[in-house]
């Protein structure tokens, strides 16, 4: 498990098991999955050029994985920022409440797994940056 | 929603949005996500010809997902079966217990996602289809 340059941000190295009859990876609540997860959605058909996320959730915890392909993932508190290559099944990235996340450069085929802790709230999101940076007292 | 012939066993067309920036579907509690998410694995690099699966669980219920190519599932209660093909991200297959699956014919860079109800407990796994047959009283 990674510490990221924000405070808690984390990437997992999923517990995987490899024999003959293929590959199999895990996360597992109260080892390395942090919250028990009422929602997930997939990401995939993505433009290599388009941007995604671009967004923080005011109490949504929310652990990416990239399934298929590579995506990149840029994470900022308004203090400190990060970067991750979700590039295996075996990474998962863990973004808490109030960081904000961006998602760019999916590759061909990529394909991003989001589990969430909360059904879909619309007013969980906070969509435009600067009031973002208000409600963290952070910088540009 | 599509009623298996093994009561119980659902299938899941999930809820999909579709713009120039990508696809994106989603699973939630409460619709079409059956239960929350304690443990989550992926299966990959599976060679076409290996079958996986092939036992049921106690208590724990199973959604699968192939999040990337395509996998058979066959379900069967001791009395009925029934075959799903999952080749799209927007089917889950709701595997309740006491069923036992079996997960073949893994296309090549196939992807399988199990969201499970409970975290890995040995004990809740039945290997012996015998052993399945006579706690469910049906039939090979």
């Amino acid at each position: 498990m990674l510490e990221s340059a924000v405070p808690g941000v984390r990437l997992y190295h999923l517990h995987a098991v490899q024999d003959m009859r293929g590959d199999l990876c895990v996360a597992q609540l109260g080892r390395d999955l942090p919250f028990e997860v009422r929602r997930c959605f997939m990401v995939y058909h993505v433009p290599n050029a388009e941007v995604r996320g671009e967004h923080a959730h005011r109490s949504c915890h929310q652990f990416l994985i990239a399934t298929n392909g590579s995506v990149r993932v840029r994470v900022d508190n308004g203090q400190q920022r990060d970067e991750f290559i979700l590039d295996h099944p075996e990474l998962g990235l863990h973004l808490p409440p109030m960081v904000w996340g961006t998602q760019y450069c999916y590759s061909h085929g990529a394909v991003l797994l989001v589990l969430a802790s909360e059904p879909y709230e619309n007013d969980d999101y906070i969509r435009d940056y600067d009031e973002f940076l208000n409600m963290v007292g952070g910088s540009a």
